[in-house]
């Protein structure tokens, strides 16, 4: 899996899916490993952030970013090390959080870099519970959705990193918490590792019948993630004055036909209104970047404590990516997916 | 138009419209008028206000409140004044703001009524400019549309009791205003009178084009109260961080067919995400009543500084109720529209 020394590999876009991701929309090519120029380092990557809205970066419909441009690097959440350094403000060996992309190596001037130390105990976490999901989870549940003790919170995805987080800290906050995630073992897990109240099987025949005797006082907080069927069987149970922070509509985004069935637009903007409901999409960067460390000072106190847990799914090698990828818009992954790039220095 | 000194004159829903109210949905019942017992007072209608949430509780569908029963007296905010007191806190020719729906005269115990004084300046303007249209429209724009000096606000039924105050305030917050009315008086009273930056008429054929080359740099803040093509119209232009309070879906109260094209759901999910809008239902007297002495103090100072100009439509007569109300659903008001029940004492 390693890359010789002198070469670099890296993962281009090299057309754009219509629906699902192929292969072969994607490209792996073998280059010359960059050489750091005066003032910049050299990055080697060791862990490479999987995340669903990486499939709206390779759509050219106008989103929050640019599209990733045919035939250039795949964009993603990097942990890297400095591998060479040109640069006084970092150090050979150096941890950093980086946005490099799907490949081994890269360069950087140091601009946007944000350095994790020379031996931080778990490097991958700030691709997951400790950054982009985590504060995620914890920005859009708690300064949308405004839990109070009591309340019943659904979110679906409950065993990825954000919908994982969003349930913990719902429990933390004295909240009900139904889970929805894919499958039996996803479900035992919600339940009996983070804690859920409830977690529903939406692959389960009586899904709408399990979601409504789950949520017997209607849904306070509906932290949404996913869209599609889901959003549909949730809407009817949504109570007065309830709050709908809108951080993704993973089923969606490789969606290309439309769902038959009733005016969904007319049914959503009439409950919105006559249940007097707040529905907010968010980008977490975008909106609450300077409260980054009111968010990193309760995780990492939770995290210490045991009272979040949280869970990767680490794949190996770059050349799995692609396959890892498609998988993580199937709801295949357990926990966070994290592709292993490099071995450390 | 006056009843006997002995009778009571009442409109009851006599069944449930589908689509657009008609004639035989209501019933005008002759009665004895009521005789107050101890404790009680007898109110003679005044004014009453017509208002197109009343299209819902013409409805057996869930909402926030319950639906008018049938044989029952249509519901409806009113003006009064008191013609017999056998209440000590009530004297006979007093005023009162009261809920006693559409019939000449009605009982009450004095819950709920709020008092106008004996002899105020304009009785009917509790029903509109410094009641719940003029409140609705000024918690909805400030609290939940949260206008920035520059910010490009879009507002329907511009001529209407909120959209006109909506646009108003707007213009006293150093907003730019563009209102969409139907038909050029409309669009002309809203620019010329209350003097909205533009106005759009929605019957016109490039009333897209139109739309979209008033609001050249997107919309910031829009204030919906009517759904369907404006909101269809509206979508694409809305900014990135936009508000849209939700306060009313005029178009659609009538509505019993689907609209035809795309995923308008999906649209809209997708743009509230990708554009980090922040959509808020309300129901002004749920939400906002502890903070009704805030619009008040505001709102008076507005209007005697002719900073806030205030129409109505003054219909004669209780038989000319339905009518009346039928043509606010199909925007052919001018203005608040309130019936006048009876002559003051």
């Amino acid at each position: 899996m390693t890359a010789q020394t002198n070469q670099n590999q890296r993962i281009v876009l090299a057309s754009r899916p219509v629906g699902a991701p192929l292969d072969n929309n994607f490209r792996l090519e073998n280059t010359d490993k960059p050489v750091p120029a005066k003032g910049e380092v050299l990055l080697r990557t060791i862990y490479l952030s999987l995340d669903p809205y990486m499939r709206g970066r390779m759509s050219d419909a106008k989103s929050y970013a640019d599209p990733v441009a045919i035939d250039e690097v795949m964009v993603g959440g990097t942990v890297c090390q400095v591998e060479v350094s040109n640069n006084d403000d970092f150090q050979v060996g150096e941890w950093v959080l980086a946005y490099t992309g799907w490949q081994k190596y890269a360069l950087s001037d140091g601009e946007g870099l944000l350095k994790l130390g020379t031996d931080p105990a778990a490097p991958s976490y700030a691709l997951g519970i400790m950054g982009m999901p985590g504060f995620t989870a914890y920005m859009g549940l708690l300064d949308i959705g405004e839990p109070k003790p009591g309340d019943t919170i659904v979110v679906a995805a409950a065993t990825g990193p954000v919908g994982a987080t969003v349930g913990q800290i719902g429990k933390l906050k004295g909240c009900r918490v139904v889970g929805i995630a894919g499958g039996e073992e996803k479900c035992r897990y919600a339940k009996e590792e983070l804690g859920f109240d409830e977690c529903i099987d939406h692959k389960a025949e009586d899904f709408l019948q399990q979601l409504n005797n789950a949520c017997d006082k209607g849904i306070d907080v509906y932290y949404e993630n996913v869209g599609g069927k889901v959003f549909d069987a949730v809407l009817p149970l949504l109570n007065t004055g309830a709050r709908v922070p809108l951080c993704g509509l993973i089923s969606q985004y490789n969606a290309t036909s439309l769902p038959e069935g009733p005016d969904r637009l007319s049914m959503l903007m009439g409950t919105l209104l006559v249940k007097r409901i707040k529905m907010q999409g968010f980008i977490i960067f975008d909106d609450y970047a300077d409260r980054y460390n009111e968010f990193a000072a309760d995780m990492t106190v939770w995290l210490q404590e045991g009272k979040v847990k949280y869970k990767e799914q680490i794949v190996e090698g770059l050349d799995n990516t692609v396959e890892a990828f498609k998988g993580l818009l199937e709801g295949k992954n357990f926990g966070k997916l994290v592709v292993k790039v490099n071995q450390p220095l």
